[in-house]
Formats: C-alpha cells, structure tokens, sequence
C-alpha cells in the first residue's frame, strides 16, 4: 500500500496536472485497469482508453481545478479531496475520493457532485 | 432515491446530532442493517447495536464537528462532505461519505482520514 504522503502527493498531481491541459498525463495517473465514476450515478469508464476519452473532453471545456480543503488521506489504499471545478462562468463543487495500487496509480475515481452543486459563479 | 436535498439535510443533520451529544439519536440516522468503516482501513461497525456503541465512545470524546466546505451530494443515493473534528488540542480533518436507503437513513458511511490529518490545535 502506497503511504498516505504517496496518496496525497498523487491527488496534488492529479489537480496540477489536470489544470496542466495535457489529457495523456491524467490518464497517465491511472493504472491500466482503472474505473472512473464522475459523478457517482453514472456509467463507469474503466480502462485506459476511455479515462483518456473522458479527460480529453474534460479538458476541452476548459475547467480548472482548486481545492476546497486539504487533502483526506486514510488507513487503507485511498484518499479523498473536496475541489471546486471552474467551467466558464459556473462552478462545480465535487469531492473525489481515489483508490490506489502499490506503483501510488489510481485504481478507482469516484466523484461526489449532485445537481445542486452547480453554480454559477 | 431520496432527493439531493433530503440527503444533504441527513448530512447536515448528522453533525448538528453529533454536536448535540446524543448518540442514540445519531445512531437512529442509521439504517438497522447499516456499516461504518471510521477511519477507511478500520473493522467495519455493522448494525445499530455497535453504531450505538461507537458513537458512545466518539461523542464521549467531547468532540465537535464542524463542515469544512458545502455538502456535496451525487447522481446516486450517496452524499459526501468534508469536515473537522475537534477533539481537546487535536484536529482531525475528514471526508465522511455516506450511502443511503429509501428513507433516507445511512445504510454505509465511510470516514476517509490518515495518521497526517490529525493536527495539533
């Protein structure tokens, strides 16, 4: 199990590098097998082609990323964070929880965000 | 389903019941069937009877929860939120998440926090 430094340090990266622009390096975050769930009620993408699809498009909109709170770790191979996504004039308030393998890549992404937590501005 | 409202005033409810310092009626915001893994990587509690028992011990504490960011809710029956417990010169800063039933008790609740989210002060 990756330590809880290893954890946090990884889902810092994940924010850095999605506001990075390049959706190759997110996918590149995930293991091969990896399943994201965003937002938690709809289809599961798993697999590396489809996280890239996924990111590609998330991307494209134009969102930024900014932490809400400091990164949560755990006792066990997961993290979580609470984030606000900057899309245009509209701001989506998310918390996302990762679980990991030993290499500290993500096997899972889930994201917490309902209807009402959009907003604009 | 319970609505994103119902569930993000369950969320909100927990830690104002938390607050009040009774921990039969935060184990009655639990389904009878329900789980809580606290913190993730812990023995799962399972049922009322060592939900009751664990709230007893954790509110006994003398902590005092407070949101460190907007309830997020989901596109499922789950909800998520980000808080700090306060605990005499110790803060502990967590995600919880919870799943819901029907009548929008917890059936699983989920506390994500590490060894490194407890801060003194």
């Amino acid at each position: 199990m990756p330590s809880e430094e290893v954890m946090k340090a990884a889902m810092q990266g994940y924010i850095d590098t999605f506001n990075g622009g390049n959706a190759e390096e997110v996918a590149a975050l995930y293991a091969e097998d990896a399943s994201v769930e965003d937002p938690v009620g709809s289809p599961l993408r798993r697999g590396r082609a489809q996280i890239l699809a996924f990111y590609t498009h998330s991307i494209a909109t134009g969102a930024k990323l900014s932490l809400d709170a400091p990164i949560r770790g755990s006792h066990a191979n997961a993290a979580a964070m609470a984030f606000s996504a900057r899309v245009g004039p509209i701001t989506v308030r998310v918390i996302d929880v990762m679980t990991f393998d030993e290499a500290g890549k993500f096997t899972s992404m889930k994201a917490y965000f309902g209807p009402g937590d959009l907003l604009k501005g």
